[in-house]
């Protein structure tokens, strides 16, 4: 599944505040191939499609698809009405279905239909924006780090940043303004968003209609899933209207060979790393990721086998963590194959080779290879602490993440009163929390962690103290007051003192504190400030020799991809471009996650079996992606994009248009799921829906 | 810990029988470094021995030495007494400990130690075999290759081994003959070896003494385990009378910088693996075994968890694990090292060109390297397939393992009634299952074959069905009569169609055993033969330049290693050789794995804390060397080798005499420990100790 979860969205999001993105990259060299490129509405090639597929795009259809598209949680999606409906995937309303859910009603698994406006329910801390306004800050932001390195050269830029950002949104909360970094470094802008605070769940289907083939069938193709979501948008407790900035809902299915488009929020790429990075990805990071991800599925696979109740908690953030799971292997399938790498490689040393060829570039830019691949030397020292103490600290659990949130600012002096506020707001959101998987999380990383930094490592020693891992964890989250939403906002409030007293998982976070931020500290001025630095030189050099025509590398911001409804083929095998919902009841096994949903079984009559189920096409995207609508040339959309097939898995490091497939669930099964299986007169009523001219099976 | 686990034992020596061993791989180039090679007694280099340290050995003093070494499942030991007593590690015996134990009597948390001898307690299938001979049988093995490729060059490489091993046995049940792979084809080797089937339990510490520490302790230094055990080798219900042959244990700790020697039998060294062999190893077969074995990790370590039944029963299976997790881990380490790297490529990059500078050697050997590249590409695309349903099918299930040998014995129809007779006695014997283990292991595995091959894989729907991994594995496990030792017993006597009628773990096994052998068939044929091939003429090129005074890759064959008492330094800090038993007790917090065994605590008035507990060695060992008699320059055992450093963990790869070091627990502690804290006056007698001159802390 294409969504970002929300850790690595917030994660992301600080470090481009903090230094303008982790990593350097640029766009391919040469011109873009194929269907390749997240291009930004600002240089979106319109010439260049218009003239491959005969379309007639023009700035007012940009415009438009542009106003209809909207950034999610760690995901993408589209107003679909005039009142606000939003479609996205089932996928990316999980988590908001688990977190409405109890052991009572469980939403998940049994999914959610709200018969009337009133019965839409709010999903807790969910918010929605729509890209308003594109600003290039570029000198400003690149004058603000001038001839400063390490720490300064960080704090001088996030100060800038902060400072854009704030004048931009002049403290209108129906806003939020956000400076990106494009090119990694080559060009900043900022970006305006209007923004709504009360998005409400509409729909979401059963999870195993959904997430039909579970994670065996995830990133796989042919799919059977109705990877399906509504939300609404609400402000001053109506639905919000958005007057005409909405996509108009085509319930036929595309055919073979249609051109289709792709709005939305791809969350990360990293296509021009050099070298040096690629390897440190491939040596240490992605194994290491991948290991430990690994050893914490076990834990919580294990747990969910333990009960109704363990597996119904689990479900999400096991979905989550296989998802996550199977892209990074993917990655690192990219990462250890030997052609990949080698023509990597040879890219490589082509663009080196024609700088090196013009004097006065090398005069200019120096050798920026070089000097990333001593960074990565001191990533390599510092990743293990980096990661262990600070950037994976707590291992995901929530009541962890919440002290460490209090803690920092009651450390941070500089919070306006206005910040302490958001803060308290988003804190204080009610929000179920489990116990148990709290507990897994945190003896999972406090034993990880004295794993690979050893017993004798003076931080690990601060941690456990003499308690054991397990004994450690039961403790705290056992006897932490974090779980209750009013001692949250209660906390936001003490000093430092008043924590260490008020509850024991404050104090082991308040602890432990310095040291964890002095680690991200030495990463943010070792390895994030120089690498943004070079980057932005390898930019200068890849701008010098193929020109500014290029797409940026994505970076959760607003990117719309072309293409076509394409299958593909590999090693002699053709995968066509459509499933059928017929398909699904022949897949189907009645063991998970191969059973078919509940409702797909009671309706299997009236079921028209030869609708377009899912289908793939050429268009570049990743991860974020999901939910994004697929629109046709007319601006209609016609499905939401869930998936890629499993070769795009290496897309972080390249597009190959051959083998590359976004896989999207189409408007028609949408249309068939809530007409016979899931009615809703009303969501169809509201869509604009007559009966459609259904394409039937060729 | 350096044992080698018993499946893997199994495997190693298959292949080895197969078609002379997995990997091509030779002595380092020129002569060895420092203290590195794990030498044949055949070929030990007493000159150079005795020049460097003004040793005085002599044949007489290695005859001694290799009369008194044992080889036993996965490990290695000594005889210490005339009437049989082994010393070998804990963790040798730790198997044994738990399959005696019961809910009842936990051998493993408590101890166990024997009154009398009369006490002892036989060890399900446990041998010990003493090398009695060494026959070279190089031109035999080569010649049955001769002209042959693929499954034809393995069967009667294959048949030709078993002919000389059945040859040099002569039927006799008190001895067993193995044709060994030297050099990696570069030489073969008959060797026999005096077998004894009755082995005993005598003494093994609380795992708390032995495993202080646990995890997070193995492979690191300082450390305070007592990581011994004793067992007994029997022959018609009485103690072998081993006469001569046996270590004389010498109770005084060895002083820094003294001559230190361990015979045993390391496992497995991939020295001087071709890069492209390295480099499948480090991108394919590394990571996706560490992978895997994290989610295992994870799925046990939580099942352990759910009571004091479920940690029994998992501790030793945990161990194994999390042992091979870090040998592993450690391998991945040195291969992701770039300076590791780049000095391997240099030094084949050497090699390789002074055989270019040699057209009469390259016409004799052609190109081994290039082949060995095809050979990785071959094996990148069998590797998944043959690891999931052939190499670790099963998933580690002990059943599965049972139905498997059933299978194929019924299948096989030339297998004599001797070697029938054989298998039944070594099936039969009793050990516990447990079933919530077995489940795991199947379940686990069902679910990573389904994952990694694919849900539409034929041999993926043919394991499943329209059954899901958990209710499949459920079914299986609870349906199996498998652990019944004497049902075993009666389904080795069945046909293949009373197989399938008698039980449905068998059935399943049948089912799919044909594509399961046709993988490994294919395996055979197309990565081990040509590798072979390809490794002789690497060997050949490796004789030609450097000569022949190398020391053979580690092939789990009784090797000795010389070196001296000594620590080590590492990025400014110095690690002593030495630990003194009182440093436990200042090391102990309380919590697992860090709690001071019972009786350590209850005999602490008692214990003498300046004794020398454990100490590191600059001897050049691995994984199988585990209980190695460590032996002075007179000859006498002064400790038991059980572990190596953080930086050992490398090792297979390449030796570094600055800072690979051996780890061994000490006589003296041990004596201690018998005389203290687990009072055993017979067994101090039998080891003819006198109160002895402790050395002291200086």
């Amino acid at each position: 599944m294409l969504f970002r979860s929300l850790r690595s969205a917030v994660q992301a999001t600080a470090s481009i505040v903090a230094v303008g993105g982790l990593m350097a990259i640029l766009a391919a060299p040469g011109t873009a191939r194929a269907d390749e490129g997240m291009w930004t509405f600002d240089n979106f090639p319109i010439q260049t499609v218009n003239q491959r597929y005969g379309t007639r795009l023009d700035q007012a259809w940009l415009d438009r698809v542009r106003n209809a598209s909207v950034r999610i949680q760690g995901c993408s999606a589209s107003f679909v009405s005039p009142d606000g409906l939003i479609l996205t995937n089932w996928h990316c309303v999980v988590g908001c279905a688990q977190e409405l859910s109890s052991p009572q009603e469980d939403l998940v698994k049994n999914g959610f239909l709200s018969a009337t406006r009133e019965e839409e329910r709010r999903c807790p801390g969910q918010t929605a924006e729509v890209l308003t306004q594109i600003v290039d800050v570029t000198d400003r932001v690149l004058a603000a780090g001038e001839g400063l390195e390490g720490a300064a050269f960080n704090a001088a830029r996030s100060a800038e940043i902060n400072k854009i950002q704030t004048e931009a949104c002049a403290g209108d909360a129906k806003f939020s303004c956000q400076v990106i970094s494009f090119y990694r470094g080559g060009k900043y802008a900022l970006y305006k968003f209007r923004k709504y605070d009360d998005v409400r769940l509409v729909f979401a289907p059963e999870n195993q209609a959904a997430f039909f083939g579970g994670d065996p069938d995830n990133f796989n193709f042919p799919r059977y899933a109705l990877d399906a979501g509504f939300l609404r948008a609400y402000e001053d407790g109506k639905p919000v209207d958005v007057g005409n900035n909405y996509l108009r809902w085509n319930a036929n299915a595309p055919a073979e060979g249609d051109v289709t488009f792709v709005s939305g929020n791809p969350g990360t790429t990293q296509r021009l790393l050099t070298m040096s990075q690629l390897e440190r990805l491939r040596d240490q990071q992605l194994p290491i990721t991948l290991i430990q991800n690994s050893e914490l599925r076990g834990r919580l696979l294990e747990y969910s086998l333990t009960g109704d109740e363990a597996k119904r908690v689990s479900f999400d953030p096991v979905f989550g963590l296989e998802n996550s799971f199977k892209v990074y292997y993917g990655q690192q399938g990219a990462l250890t194959d030997p052609a990949f790498m080698a023509k990597k490689r040879e890219e490589e040393n082509e663009l080196r080779a024609r700088v090196a060829a013009d004097p006065a570039l090398v005069q200019r830019i120096g050798d920026p290879w070089a000097d990333l691949e001593r960074v990565q030397s001191t990533a390599r020292d510092l990743y293990l602490p980096f990661r262990q103490l600070e950037q994976s600290a707590g291992g995901g659990s929530q009541l962890y993440a919440y002290a460490r949130s209090i803690v920092r600012a009651a450390k941070n002096t500089n919070l306006t009163a206005e910040q302490r506020a958001r803060m308290s707001a988003a804190i204080s959101a009610e929000t179920p929390i489990y116990a148990d998987m709290e507990e897994i999380r945190m003896r999972y990383w406090l034993s990880k962690t004295r794993e690979y930094l050893t017993v004798d490592n003076a931080q690990v020693k601060a941690l456990l103290g003499r308690e054991s891992p397990e004994a450690l964890a039961d403790r705290l989250i056992s006897g932490t007051k974090l779980a209750d939403p009013a001692f949250r906002a209660q906390a936001l409030t003490m000093t430092t003192e008043q924590l260490a007293a008020a509850d024991p998982l404050l104090a082991f976070v308040l602890a432990n504190d310095d040291a964890a931020a002095a680690i991200g500290a030495r990463w943010n001025a070792e390895v994030n400030a120089p690498t943004a630095r070079a980057a932005e030189k390898v930019a200068q050099a890849r701008f010098a020799v193929y020109g500014t025509n290029l797409y940026p590398d994505a970076t959760f911001s607003l990117r719309l991809s072309y293409g076509q409804v394409q299958g593909w083929s590999y090693r002699g095998v053709t995968v066509p471009p459509f499933t059928y919902m017929g398909g699904l009841y022949e897949r189907a096994t009645g063991s998970e996650p191969f059973n078919a949903a509940q409702a797909f079984i009671d309706n299997e009559a009236r079921v028209n079996k030869e609708t377009v189920y899912d289908f793939t096409s050429t268009n570049d995207i990743i991860g974020g992606n999901s939910g994004s609508p697929v629109i046709n040339a007319n601006g209609e959309v016609i499905g939401a994009a869930f998936d890629g097939n499993i070769h795009s898995l290496g897309g972080s490091f390249g597009y190959d248009g051959e083998l590359n497939r976004t896989v999207s669930v189409s408007t028609a099964a949408i249309t068939e799921a809530l007409r016979n299986i899931y009615p809703s007169p009303r969501i169809l009523q509201e869509l604009g829906v007559d009966r459609p001219q259904r394409r039937t099976r060729r």
